[in-house]
């Protein structure tokens, strides 16, 4: 299904996986009806995947505070300075997040992905 | 004269002008030659101008903080978390810095620019 932030509702989806892409997320991160996707989807404990760039949306969302994660090494600054643990990982797990730095990470980011999208929804808590 | 981080020597030059575009800002800022560049170039209070996305340099390079700034509106919280002091104005001048936010802004960031490096050098001082 194909669906933009205007009519896409959260609670109809279970997991949100946001690619990286410097410009995309430069760009994304600024969007109101993203940001407020990702807060509905975390408020609600749900699973978020992130590679690359795409953490500067949590960070403009206000989600990165107190969250370990990894990310892109050139945003590591502005994820430290949003209060988050950055780490230099191929993949972190941090409750309902999973991140990677880079496009060799794909193969550990995709089984923690999967391994965190099926994960029964009890267990996919914050660890906030 | 064209030359590299490498070979450049701030203690040779008068003022820096940063540009933006967010591809070679995002590799910029992670140089270590160009932070320490930029730190000498602040340390000496000499003039340093930049716009759009080039601040993610000065807040990689540690100078953001306590500082009155623009810049492209996608990286204010960025800047924000650094602890600088961000403006919606088209050109912004503090101390030795004058920014401005984006191309449109060109014409009043190139006025501020030129007053700044002709100033008398004890005038340019850094706010902070």
């Amino acid at each position: 299904m194909d669906s933009t932030f205007d009519n896409a509702n959260p609670a109809d989806l279970n997991a949100v996986l946001l690619p990286g892409g410097a410009f995309n997320a430069d760009a994304l991160r600024v969007v109101r009806p993203a940001q407020q996707f990702v807060q509905e989807f975390n408020n609600a404990h749900k699973p978020i995947a992130f590679i690359c760039h795409a953490p500067w949306l949590l960070v403009s969302a206000g989600l990165a505070r107190g969250r370990t994660v990894t990310s892109y090494h050139t945003i590591q600054d502005d994820l430290r300075n949003a209060s988050a643990k950055w780490v230099e990982k191929e993949v972190v797990r941090d409750g309902n997040f999973v991140s990677s730095r880079q496009p060799t990470d794909i193969p550990a980011f995709n089984r923690e992905m999967i391994a965190l999208f099926s994960e029964p929804k009890a267990k996919v808590r914050s660890a906030s």
